[in-house]
């Protein structure tokens, strides 16, 4: 797509530290978390800094994992 | 990431539906929301039929095109 670039958004930034926040209130480490979302911690750790433009089917897994409706998370 | 794959979450079908409903109650074409969001628009009536799998800063750029919260389209 030939459309100028935008900058990340804040809503990675945003979503990141309400996982993180729902992950330490029900006590779940990343690798638990991973565990239940079917994906790597370390791709999580990046998730939770707002380094990764995460897609909508990994958002739903991470939440899933949670226990928590997404938009919750946004 | 060596994990079996997921299905495509339902997610996608229910943001893909309620971006098309937004954009229909604020008469957008969706050339108007292409321009308003810096996407193609081919790529956001893929979006609205739940064909692809959205990133987080694509989605928040379409909420920001139609002047909603994401977690309203969620």
């Amino acid at each position: 797509m030939a459309r100028p670039k935008r900058p990340p958004s804040d809503t990675r930034k945003i979503f990141g530290e309400r996982v993180r926040t729902e992950r330490y209130a029900r006590q779940l480490t990343l690798e638990d978390l991973a565990e239940k979302a079917s994906m790597n911690w370390s791709y999580i750790a990046q998730i939770e800094r707002g380094e990764r433009n995460i897609s909508i089917d990994n958002m739903t897994a991470l939440a899933d994992g949670l226990g928590v409706p997404l938009r919750d998370l946004l």
